[in-house]
């Protein structure tokens, strides 16, 4: 598990540059960027896996006060993080997603 | 509330005349289509409201077995109902949107 997944979101955390993203990104697995968000598309079986893992991942981003966007139907379910306060990604981004990998993994 | 609220999904209906959609998607408020989906965005406050009508719209699905494809995240839940096996727009399609207007009415 990525020690990332030990942190805890910060309010407020600093926009980040782009080579700071790409090497928290680097730690990722699973994981793309577009440089606004991040995002990652989990396949499950059915629908109530994917109901599961939506929940799974609006828990943690209300547990971190750091809300993800989610989609899923049939067989996946995608999300995605970023920080509109800062107008794109920040650490706290990164600390969400390995922590939801942490939990799924 | 429209009476295609009180219908109930089919397995195996077949796929509506481009007429035959916008005719249905006529009696619904709020929805569109391109053709191959009809979707509806809900505003609501924050992000429990957003989770609540995503399970809702999934608790909808597994009832008529006819399961949307939902994105949230703070401030919005956005449902499409499409039938990929009839390889667009069907009669379930509507009863489900009809159906989750009368319950979020």
């Amino acid at each position: 598990m990525d020690d990332l997944a030990q942190e805890t979101c910060r309010d407020g955390a600093p926009a980040l540059s782009p080579d700071e993203a790409e090497t928290l990104l680097a730690r990722l697995g699973g994981w793309t960027s577009d440089g606004q968000a991040i995002r990652r598309r989990f396949t499950v079986k059915g629908f109530a896996r994917a109901v599961e893992m939506a929940n799974l991942a609006a828990w943690l981003g209300n547990r971190q006060n750091h809300h993800p966007d989610v989609t899923f139907g049939w067989g996946y379910c995608e999300v995605a993080f970023t920080t509109h306060d800062a107008g794109g990604l920040t650490r706290n981004d990164f600390i969400c997603a390995a922590r939801l990998d942490a939990l799924t993994a």
